[in-house]
């Protein structure tokens, strides 16, 4: 009798793997991957700016984040460029525009425009300054500055900002609910907590600066020139273990080190004239992105684990056989032991006197 | 001869898996998982509010959908809290606010300012009103009073309000469009229409009442507090029936049950003094979101599926064997039937005659 | 002895899928699908609008970008209907408004509304124009006008306005990030270059005009009433090869074919009264969507490809005895050397000469 251990072995082996796709992957678990998310965003926080034009100035929360909706995806105004008073006038271009300076009219063909002007030509080369000359252009005028911002950022208390995310999750196809935030009947809890992985992973109040240090930025730089920052907040839930330890899971990234963008504000002038406040508005933009799944023991997904480990049993047989047929040096005797000479009794009952006429398709007629 | 009864028994149930896995989980089909989708939505109605200071003002559309552009997630108002005509100016802060009481100048250090304040300490204890005496502070004033809104929403008439949802999905792997809206000649059809899952299944437009009540939620509550409302639009296409199936399923989850933000309009008063109209919104912000899927009869997904399905008649094999080589009592008898002992002809041509001198790996030889 | 050349044959067609499913779907890589995703888009162009009211007025990015934060989705207004100057009062109501048109009083219940109406019905009935007599409303007045636009759009120029798309993506799971702007010091290239699938890919600034005839649009069409292009950015990167060619792929849908959305501007006019600007704006829509996947070699999905395709080869088998045993005409051979009868020894020790007692469950007893 063969000694079947070597096929244990490998039958091992295969038992491994499709309990590592059982356990490790949780191959039995009918799996929802797709729940119902909720996601509301408060920012809370004032800031001064000190600008020698306009005196102090206080910001809160009306003025800084825009679109002020409590969205998912916001921006948090940090710096700022005014060009304040614009009007619909003739003015000369700024220099750093491509194909603006000029030494004559005849630099400057009137009703050009280009991608990054500010205006239509109007034909006339001007003085810009002591050291340029630029073509004038029709539009909102005077032009904007092009400076870089000062080298402080102007809302710079806004490290000190908080971020209240309130995110509520819904497996539908196991009728399970959760939120991020504690279920608690202190109603000044959340007025005081901050958010810490380890002492306390149900407040969802963030601290600006600590969440950009979490991502992996410098406060300081992104306030001045702007950024991104995306937020994932994980549920990753077994319901089998009756969803205690089904909890929100927080990752910071830092996408941009740089970004900007342009509004204004329009308003009528006593004499009937519309004027503008352009603002170029540099900030933190954050991105609040909510994935998850939840797995729940399920018949059907452990049958297709089990089914595609138990194709391995088969497999190995093959193998062994492989070797044993054509490898190893007595191949001939197990070829023998293995196939039977299978043939068709045509004439007489016995089939070992004849040939067979014609071979059906498949005469592998492999006894085993 | 051994009965095939018992096996077919088994291999029924293992046929039957199969046919599952093959039709209702519709295994032969190839899926198109991620559709290309367009969502528009148009809010339509009037509302009257009656405030006694400003008289009867009509809301329109303009006014209370925010933002304005039509997108998959918007806010109606239905109510609000207005602070109005405030400046950059002095005054005490609200006694709500952490650390705003106070008995004495000592209490109130200058500059210091908190993250739920509403500006920076002047260093100043001053009186509230007759039995507060709060920290005066620097900032937008007067503050916002802070109580919550009177009984009545003041939009209330937005419970008759119409949502228009005009979704398209494009299956690119499969070059197949579809819109949920019915394709009709007639103007007038989505001006009259309204959704019911029975009878007008392509109206697409929802009146906000009926939409809140579907989700869970009572339209007086949340327009009083504000929430969120999540439309999931569901399109599940079997292509091999031509498509005309495929038609959009609606389902409505409240997500909130409190939902609020500020925000301000901004302008210049006669003496050149910037002045802001602080609004805290309170309203049902929707969430419009379209998932899809489609399929059409493939061959290599069906392979895929019928081979998962097919290392059961594997495994069926394989248990029957251990079955009848370990369990049953008469397994001994079974284990010389099924091995049979190949031993390697060395010296003589007899196999029975000598032992195998050296066992290769896969000694195994199981005939079968 | 048998030829087991057909069922090689049989097995080369197995061999062949399952190279197939490993090498085409490279199913012996392990993938993410859920790359970290960050875009920013900016704007830039100017355009001359010439209303004969107004005369010359340019518009700038600050203008007719809504919202300005530079989301994956905005607005690019591309023409407008302008209904300026109404306040809160008493008109009639537009003719095109379901039951507005009226001949006496008794046609206008006060305080009727409708879900198209502009405003509450004061119960008389007023002339409108020299042709038609209207029900009046209180409200915003006068009404929107209800014309179609002009037959050019106002901001025609905004076909040669350029959309910067800069997109980065991270697959965390084999921490890879790539942007799909080109890395490069001359910081004027960004200012010059033109996207070009061919000569310049790594040049994410796409001319507005050459964008909507990508998606399948006439400019002119989409800038009169408006349409939504959808603009998908996709990354399909295989690691194995170091990264080199993971490469963005654009593609652009023109997603619907009339869009517009109304908003206010609202100021306060010199006798304390409220007026607004109402605003209806056609524009196209852009909405930038990125998905990606990646893939790298991984040992568990090539055992998983392996295994699915394993399972083929005990089906070949399968149907091959299946054939033998039922179809062919010598059927009664095949069986007979194929089962072979096995019957449990109860009494003597020759299994020949006794029935089987009870049948174990499995008594298929298939030898092989």
């Amino acid at each position: 009798m063969g000694s079947p251990g070597a096929l244990a072995g490998w039958g091992l082996l295969d038992y491994k793997t499709e309990k590592w796709a059982l356990l490790a992957k949780k191959g039995y678990q009918e799996r929802d991957l797709d729940p119902q998310i909720s996601v509301i965003t408060k920012l809370k926080g004032v800031s001064v700016t000190q600008i020698e034009e306009l005196g102090n100035r206080l910001w809160d929360v009306a003025d800084f984040v825009k679109p002020p909706q409590g969205e998912n995806v916001f921006f948090l105004v940090t710096n700022f460029l005014v060009t304040p008073e614009q009007v619909q006038d003739r003015c000369p271009e700024h220099p750093s525009i491509p194909l603006a300076n000029c030494w004559a009219d005849e630099d400057c063909p009137e009703g050009e425009t280009g991608t990054h002007s500010h205006g239509i030509k109007t034909g006339q080369c001007v003085e810009f300054n002591g050291t340029h000359r630029t073509c004038e252009i029709q539009g909102w005028c005077p032009v904007e500055s092009g400076t870089v911002p000062i080298r402080k950022p102007l809302l710079v208390q806004a490290e000190n900002f908080t971020l209240f995310i309130k995110n509520a999750v819904t497996f539908s196809k196991f009728n399970f609910s959760k939120s991020n935030a504690l279920d608690t009947w202190d109603a000044t809890y959340f007025k005081r907590c901050r958010y810490d992985s380890r002492y306390s992973p149900y407040c969802p109040v963030f601290r600006i600066g600590d969440l950009v240090a979490a991502a992996g930025g410098v406060f300081e730089d992104l306030a001045l020139l702007g950024g991104a920052v995306g937020v994932r907040v994980h549920w990753d839930c077994d319901l089998d273990a009756g969803g205690s330890d089904c909890r929100p899971h927080y990752s910071f990234q830092l996408q941009e080190r740089s970004y900007n963008f342009r509004t204004a504000t329009h308003w009528w002038k006593a004499s009937g004239v519309e004027a503008r406040s352009l603002l170029k508005l540099y900030g933190i933009r954050f991105d609040i992105l909510v994935t998850g799944q939840a797995g729940k023991f399920g018949l059907i997904p452990t049958t297709i684990t089990l089914g595609t480990g138990a194709a391995w049993l088969g497999v190995i047989t093959f193998f062994c056989d492989l070797l044993l047929l054509y490898v190893d040096e007595e191949a001939h005797f197990y070829w023998r032991t293995k196939y039977e000479e299978a043939k068709a009794p045509k004439v007489t009952t016995n089939p070992e006197q004849t040939e067979p006429a014609s071979a059906p398709p498949c005469v592998a007629a492999q006894v085993s």
